[in-house]
């Protein structure tokens, strides 16, 4: 038996990455790391740094999926304000929050970095709920908020501090949320040389019955095709994969099948 | 006096976007080149190749905003449903168009490719009202749908085609919409050390004064702070470039001031 299946969501806040001024590598990264977990992304919203924008993606959101990941606005300048609308999304208050302060004070200690009392305040600001996740990399912690089951993680917009967050805090949790499932993709090489013809033999195969979570047909000459199955029993899953190689043999005229795990 | 202020949203349509697969790079260059026409970014949406999720996001957004673009989902496979999951949004039959089939016939014999019937017949199909893109690097076109005076922008996914359909059609048509505007940006190089310094410094200019649509303070050590200024008279844009600069200069320790065209 398979567990339920989590749904997400990444929100990146950021005027820059509206403005195309840099690549959102970011919502790339994390769309792969949940995808790895088994956890289905829905979306992905950039909004700009604007209060009413975060507030109502966050709200539309949370009436959607399990699971938000937000990355950016999470720092010490005015534009940065993605706590703050994450606590008016829920209707949680703003309240000052020595455990975060203490770990902010100790990391700039530890990178020489002066921070002026405004900042500090700032940023010690969090939910009453939200957990802290430390940043061993940069200055400000991630949050963990649960509200009403769902789960929201807010991540700084620097690649490197969101993904040593994601790594050593967010990953683990969404392990135990989910359990872990074991992936397999399928690269079937075919002789065929168009997706339609392709498509319509596929068409008598049913994939449920083999833990297929993707299916994407290449147009390419001669076609290709990637199936993935996931599932939480490796040796089910080895089984599964070895009777749909045999099924797509009957339908396909295929050169050769890639195994990826 | 300037024009009003167009915004806009880029729809990007593909499951393997939202499975972390591919970098979407038809966002960022969408962006810049909205950006660049003047055009105010509010939104970018990543949804899957599932007809309900498209069709809520293409209305959710047209109360928003402009002019939507959407990238893929515009081929000869069951899961290339863009243009039915918009005729669907905005409530408009689907037609076969003769002019469609006229233009992707043309374009399979200018490449040597061998359509089906069945694959003609789907990419044929259109709303009524919609007015078809000449593709002249692959073979669907694109199309623009003008709907209660908003404007919808169907493209294809793959890069090149999309580029050259909106440097072609879609650019041309956005200029008449919205008048040309230059712009200049400013890199002021500080010698200050924090941010939230420079922040409180900024405070005492008026930026809407001199026509300054972005600004973005860097957190760098010296601080830089990057500004642009757009307006349709090229005169009073390097007047005011002129002033900024003294204002600046009034209120900031700056080290250097590069000016982008």
């Amino acid at each position: 038996m398979e567990g339920r299946k989590y749904t997400a969501a990444v929100v990146t806040i950021g005027t820059e990455l509206l403005r195309g001024l840099i690549e959102n590598t970011n919502a790339t990264w994390l769309c792969k790391q949940l995808t790895d977990l088994g956890i289905e992304v829905k979306r992905v919203v950039t909004v700009p740094d604007d209060m009413n924008e975060i507030v109502e993606t966050i709200r539309e959101l949370l009436r959607k999926v399990d699971i938000i990941v937000t990355t950016g606005g999470l720092g010490f300048t005015r534009d940065d304000i993605t706590v703050e609308a994450i606590a008016e999304a829920i209707q949680q208050p703003l309240h000052h929050r020595r455990d975060i302060e203490q770990m902010v004070l100790t990391r700039c200690r530890e990178l020489n970095y002066e921070i002026t009392q405004e900042a500090l305040v700032k940023v010690s600001r969090a939910p009453p709920t939200a957990q802290p996740l430390p940043n061993n990399t940069g200055i400000v912690p991630g949050l963990h908020i649960e509200h009403q089951g769902k789960h929201i993680y807010v991540l700084p917009g620097v690649p490197r501090e969101m993904k040593q967050i994601f790594q050593d805090h967010v990953k683990p949790h969404l392990q135990q949320l989910t359990e872990t499932k074991h992936t397999i993709e399928l690269i079937v090489h075919t002789r065929h040389r168009t997706e339609i013809e392709v498509e319509n033999k596929l068409k008598n195969i049913d994939m449920s019955r083999y833990h297929v979570t993707y299916i994407k047909i290449h147009p390419r000459q001669p076609v290709q095709i990637s199936i993935t199955l996931q599932h939480t029993d490796k040796q089910e899953l080895m089984k599964k994969v070895q009777e749909l190689q045999q099924e797509l043999g009957k339908v396909l005229n295929i050169e050769k099948i890639e195994i990826k795990t």
